[in-house]
C-alpha cells in the first residue's frame, strides 16, 4: 500500500533536483535535459552532437528508457561514459534516478552532461532533474500543431531542435506557423532548424552548447 | 491535500470503464480507444475513416487533448457528433472523463464510437476507458525501434495502423523489422500499412471496422 501526498512528492523531487544542480554547479558541469516525442530524433541529435564535440568537450550521457538499452547501445561506439536508466514502464525520469546515476561518472572529468528523457511530450516536463536547461526535439513529421497542443514543454525549453527538415519537401508542413507558435508560447526560445539524420543545420546548436559550457565554467572560477 | 491509495485508484478507473462498457454493450455500440504518439496521425486516420464510413455507419468521436480543441475542429465539417475532453495538462484520458462524455450523445443512434486519446505512447495504455479494442497509430517517421521500446501499448492493441507510408522512400526505415517486432510482442495484432494523409492502404481497416460493428450488433440481438 502506497500513500502519498501529491504536493510533497513534487517537493521531494525538487529537493533532489536542487541537490543534483548543486553538485554539477560546484564542478562547472552543464546539464541538458533532452525531451521529445517517441521518435522525434533525440538519440540522433546526441549521435551528431557527440561526434562533433567529443574531441573538444568531455561529454557523458544518461539514457532514460522504459525497458530497453537500445539508445545507449547506439552511443557505444563513441567511447564516452553512458549510463542507462530503465523506468520499467514509468513515463518520465525523476530527480532521484538521475541523482543516483551521477555516482557512475567521474565528475572531475566532465564538462557537459546530456540526459535523454523518456519519449513523451507531456509528463517529463513536470519533473525537474536538476538540469541547467531543457531542450526539446520536435520533428516536422509530427505536424505543425504540436507547440499549441503541448505548450508546457515548449514554455520550459531554452531550445527547440526542429528536426527532420530533410522531409520538408514531402510533407505539407507549415514551418513558419510552427516557429510563430513556438515564439508566442515562449518568446525567449531558440529554434534550430535541422536534420539530425544528415547533421545539416546543427552548427548553431554546437556553438550554443560551447558557449553555455564556457559560461558555466567561467562562473565557477 | 490529496491522499490516495494507488491500487484503489486503478480499481475505480476499472469500475467506471466496466460501467461504460456495459452501457455500450447493451446498445450494440462498438468503441475504439485510439492511441499513438503526438503527430502519429490519429486525427488524420479519423478524417479518412469518417469520410469513408459516415454514410453507412452512425459515428461519433470523443476527442482528448491537453488544452485545445484543435482536433475536434478538424472534424467539424463531417457533421457527426464530436465531444471535446480537455485534460488540462493530464497525460491520458481516464474512464470517468469518457463515462461523463457519453451523456452528450444520443446512444440510441450510434454504431461506432472513436475515442482519440492524448498523444502519448506510455500513460494511456494503463487506463482502460471501457473500449472494445485499443488501436495504435504508429508512423514510420518515428523510427523502427518503437514497438520494442514501448511494448505495453502494442501488447494491448488489436490493430496497429503503420502510418506515413508515403514517406518510406525518403527514410531509411526497415518496415519488415517493425512488423516482426510487433508480432513478437503481440502475435494476434493486425498490422495495417497505410498513409492516412492520402488514404492509401486503409481498405482493410474499413472492412475490419464494418465487421466488428456487425458482430457486436449481432451479439446483442
Amino acid at each position: 500500500m502506497r500513500i502519498e501526498v501529491m504536493a510533497n512528492v513534487m517537493d521531494k523531487n525538487e529537493q533532489l533536483a536542487q541537490q543534483t544542480k548543486k553538485v554539477l554547479d560546484d564542478r562547472g558541469i552543464f546539464m541538458v535535459n533532452l525531451l521529445g516525442s517517441p521518435g522525434s530524433g533525440k538519440t540522433s541529435l546526441l549521435e551528431q552532437t557527440i561526434a562533433m564535440l567529443k574531441n573538444e568537450l568531455r561529454l557523458a550521457v544518461i539514457e532514460g528508457d522504459l525497458f530497453t538499452a537500445k539508445d545507449a547501445e547506439r552511443l557505444k561506439g563513441f567511447e564516452i561514459p553512458v549510463v542507462q536508466i530503465n523506468t520499467h514502464g514509468g513515463c518520465h525520469l525523476n530527480a532521484a534516478m538521475v541523482n543516483k546515476a551521477l555516482a557512475a561518472f567521474n565528475l572531475a572529468e566532465l564538462d557537459l552532461l546530456f540526459v535523454e528523457n523518456v519519449g513523451n511530450l507531456v509528463c517529463p516536463a513536470e519533473f525537474s532533474l536538476g538540469e541547467d536547461v531543457k531542450v526539446t526535439v520536435l520533428s516536422i513529421s509530427e505536424g505543425e500543431d504540436k507547440p499549441l497542443k503541448y505548450p508546457l514543454i515548449f514554455k520550459q525549453s531554452a531550445v527547440v531542435i526542429l528536426n527532420k527538415l530533410d522531409l520538408l519537401p514531402y510533407t505539407p508542413y507549415n514551418l513558419t506557423a510552427t516557429v510563430e507558435d513556438l515564439i508566442s508560447i515562449n518568446p525567449s526560445i531558440s529554434v534550430v532548424k535541422a536534420s539530425c539524420r544528415t547533421g545539416e543545420g546543427l552548427a548553431d546548436w554546437y556553438d550554443w552548447l560551447r558557449c553555455q559550457v564556457e559560461r558555466k565554467q567561467h562562473r565557477r572560477e
